[in-house]
């Protein structure tokens, strides 16, 4: 099934908002119903592809048929842009400023290769496509203007790489407790195979549902349970990587002294230095148990001050995360129930701590650390908010398609640093939205939630929800700017798990240094000297 | 106080052989006594440096006082390769060609980015010196002929660039948990001043008591409480680094999405990339108890069945090692007890688990991974043969010395693999080394441990004793190369935690591929255009 092509997820799984949701977003930020009239998908205007048929037949060579080269506009607006607040108002919109020229589905390794090979002989870009859910502008290349004199003016077209066909579980080693697997399969679609052999990934970020193998790899993600099964950048033990140079192939051992890690260069590269065509990971034993239960703090710093002696002295729980007051007064740690009476853990910050793995080793770990939590100032709140949470934890961008539609603006950013700097970066992050956004004229709610904890630091995700105003677009844009100010001056990294993509890239730049960024631009021409893959994501083009 | 220059460590903790020792040896390998006379470090010739006052002068001027430029021949054989067993042969032989023209010492980031100015300002390669403990050539550049048309003819002349006066402890963070350390710190001065503060780096490889914390960085070191503490780039949460082109200075958050990690890029570098000028890094509470115990199974594969046990489903000990029934049977496994009557645990393998941490944690650790440990047919040996392992841990070093000076050769080379693969990769490179041995007419003891595991994979540490031969270097040459052979066919990494030096690059070449191999080149080349640090380590020279 294809995700619903203006919004989120499956269309049947539409979540409206309860009127009493509406009235609060009414009287407290001021949200006027506007005409939610979203555009009919056949009624969006697509250019025709500007490819010739010489680079339409060698495409299809690539891929072996030419029913795997698609220009239908459905098929290309299907691959336009991400999920981002912006993406979503712009195509609803009708805006196909960023339309792929053509969508090519290859179904192997040298296939990629071959396609990245007929782009190179046409003078296109490639974006590889997985699930399409990048928030941070990962789909919309930068097309600069052609400079080689060809007879073609006007900015390169792209073609949208979609990986959808490389969706096979490659091996299970159940001795070394490994699993290879290709890129284009959806999480669910990978468990599902894992399962079949007693294994699990562990990897459940918001995107889930619909996100791939290949991009979980590309972008660094973090999934909801990354205190027990860590990142997905820890999973990785190998990679295939298709590069318009040719084939890398790396990891030989869980952990090695030769040379630096190359599997760490490829991670967070964003399909910039090549294609992730196998991904091997680390898999666990499908867990026997699984246990969510909800705690209440009297504040974030209370809250803070017990996931970090978790995080620092153990035991780490599985799933540990804790909500701000604002963000727990709102219900929005457990979507589902947002609007309901009782969603709202009244006062303070709720946190859910969940626990899965083998019943025995479940069971005392949840001991310890409900003796940790209680001696932090922790209120034991039982399971129900614990299971509300595990029931609705896909849910919110599903909220956020209700929240557009009725005339709310509703985004989400995040970052991490250090412990001792949570709370600066805390401070400013908040700051600068609602500073921005009111100056601008629509007081916003500005929420945020810790969800992933490491000895040393954490994440922080805000989630943002005013007016629309008039041009919703424009007016996210400052408070967006703001915000990756903040996030920098308080010392914080430029996103913890969404990624870099265009909307990143300039304070990723400053992050990084020039030096950090010229060494990945000499990775870069090394492997894509003709700068085909997703020029100007990641790094600027030179 | 300076290393003994011809072997290991202090001389006052030499460890002359024990009579039943020599027997052995006589006895088992042909080792026959030789003369053993070592040369006097005064009567070894080293060649007149050939740098001339210009480049004396400038790097005088980068470090501040002529002082710390050292033309001297006790500094510049004290910095002459590093401490392999061919490294140690060729010094004691008197072989002179690796000499450094100068020893630099820089007192600070700046002084070091002023002396590779200076080193590219007239003509100089640089080579980071630490403890100088590297055993895989590290230190010993190739120094190709200049090709410039420059006036002086012959090969490139080196600096040292010892960073012994960077050895300042720069913050402590406690909240955070995190110190930031000068690279030139010993480990044992790094652990005392982080005790100030009661935290440990929980760091102890077999190099210890001289290795430096911009060595264990630059190399990926991983030492003997890796199963609790992990490995040394697992601990390394930012880096300052000083290159020909600048400075790098990365690491906001313990995790982040922001591109490719760049610390892992630095991280087994080996100063290629440019000098590690300071490192932050995670600290823990200095341990309240530390127990290590002794547990005896059948066989290395039964041995090793437990391990993975534990390193898969938990608990996992501090520190957990499996010695093979060689080195077991020859007492290795407690070198300070090795030919006294019970240092072999007669028959069987001999594995340690040493559990470190609070007195509550620890206990309920052990009594868990006991259980395991047990349940796959370990029989409990009680605490002697674990403190009398950790009594002796960094002691091999000093055998070896005393192994060459009793006329036999000792060596160690160490790999890694998934879990899968390690019965294979044993028998391989076991067979490898015994068979070029023996058919060089002198059959060798190879013994064999597990010390570092993963839940997918573990670490495979070789030690080969025989008979010294005619020219011990030439007949050692074959047996590595053989080993190295068989690691790559078995599928595992050219090294775990030694690194790649030079003695290791050929075969790095192949396990990275030649694009992993020219992407790395691409980013030496953009941080050291001149080729300026360690040329032919690491990386080939273009």
């Amino acid at each position: 099934m294809d995700m619903l092509w203006s919004g989120w997820g499956d269309p049947a799984k539409a979540a409206p908002l309860p009127d009493t949701v509406i009235g609060l977003l009414r009287d407290l930020l001021g949200v006027k119903p506007r005409d939610t009239a979203v555009h009919a998908l056949e009624d969006i205007a697509v250019p025709e592809t500007p490819l010739d048929s010489a680079a339409l037949g060698a495409l299809a060579d690539a891929v072996g048929d030419a029913a795997h080269v698609r220009t239908d506009a459905e098929s290309r607006i299907r691959h336009t842009r991400g999920k981002s607040t912006p993406d979503l108002l712009r195509i609803r919109a009708g805006d196909t400023e960023d339309v792929p020229a053509a969508v090519i589905l290859p179904a192997t390794h040298d296939e990629v290769l071959a396609v990245l090979r007929a782009c190179g002989q046409h003078g296109l870009a490639a974006v590889p496509f997985g699930g399409g859910t990048s928030v941070v502008g990962g789909l919309a290349p930068e097309q600069p203007e052609r400079s080689d004199g060809s007879e073609r003016s006007g900015p390169r077209a792209f073609v949208a790489l979609d990986l959808r066909r490389m969706d096979g579980l490659l091996d299970v080693d159940p001795v070394s407790r490994t699993a290879t697997l290709q890129p284009g399969l959806r999480a669910p679609q990978a468990e599902a195979l894992l399962a079949e052999h007693g294994f699990t990934l562990g990897h459940f970020p918001q995107s889930y549902e619909w996100a791939t193998i290949g991009g979980f790899a590309a972008a660094r993600s973090s999934g909801q349970a990354s205190a027990g099964y860590g990142r997905f950048d820890e999973m990785v033990l190998g990679l295939t990587v298709a590069t318009p140079r040719g084939t890398l192939d790396i990891g030989r051992a869980p952990r090695s002294a030769a040379g630096p890690d190359l599997r760490q260069l490829i991670l967070g590269s964003e399909g910039a230095f090549g294609v992730v065509t196998a991904v091997t990971v680390r898999v666990r034993p499908v867990p026997r148990t699984r246990r969510y239960e909800g705690w209440r703090f009297a504040s974030f710093e209370e809250g803070a001050a017990a996931l970090r002696r978790l995080a620092q002295d153990g035991p780490l729980p599985t799933v540990l995360r804790l909500s701000d007051e604002t963000e727990t007064l709102i219900g929005l740690a457990q979507p589902d129930a947002i609007g309901s009476a009782d969603a709202g853990q009244s006062a303070g910050c709720l946190a859910i701590a969940g626990y899965e793995g083998t019943e025995e080793e479940t069971a005392h770990r949840r001991e310890r650390a409900a003796a940790v939590l209680r001696s932090c100032g922790g209120e034991f709140l039982g399971a129900e908010p614990g299971e509300r949470w595990a029931h609705g934890r896909y849910s919110a961008p599903y909220l956020r398609d209700s929240l557009l539609d009725a005339g709310a603006f509703a985004e989400t950013l995040e970052t991490a640093t250090f412990w001792s700097r949570v709370p600066a970066l805390y401070t400013a992050v908040r700051g600068a939205l609602t500073e921005t956004l009111t100056a601008a004229g629509t007081p916003p709610l500005v929420m945020c939630h810790i969800s992933h904890v490491y000895e040393n630091g954490a994440s922080l995700y805000f989630t943002v929800v005013s007016a629309q105003g008039e041009d919703p677009v424009a007016h996210w844009a400052p408070a967006k700017h703001a915000a990756n100010e903040a996030v920098l001056a308080a010392g914080g990294t430029i996103s913890h798990h969404h990624g870099v993509g265009t909307d990143h890239r300039d304070w990723y730049v400053r992050e990084a240094g020039p030096l950090g960024i010229e060494a990945l631009q000499a990775v870069k021409r090394c492997l894509d000297p003709a700068g085909i893959l997703n020029p100007g994501i990641l790094l600027p083009t030179d």
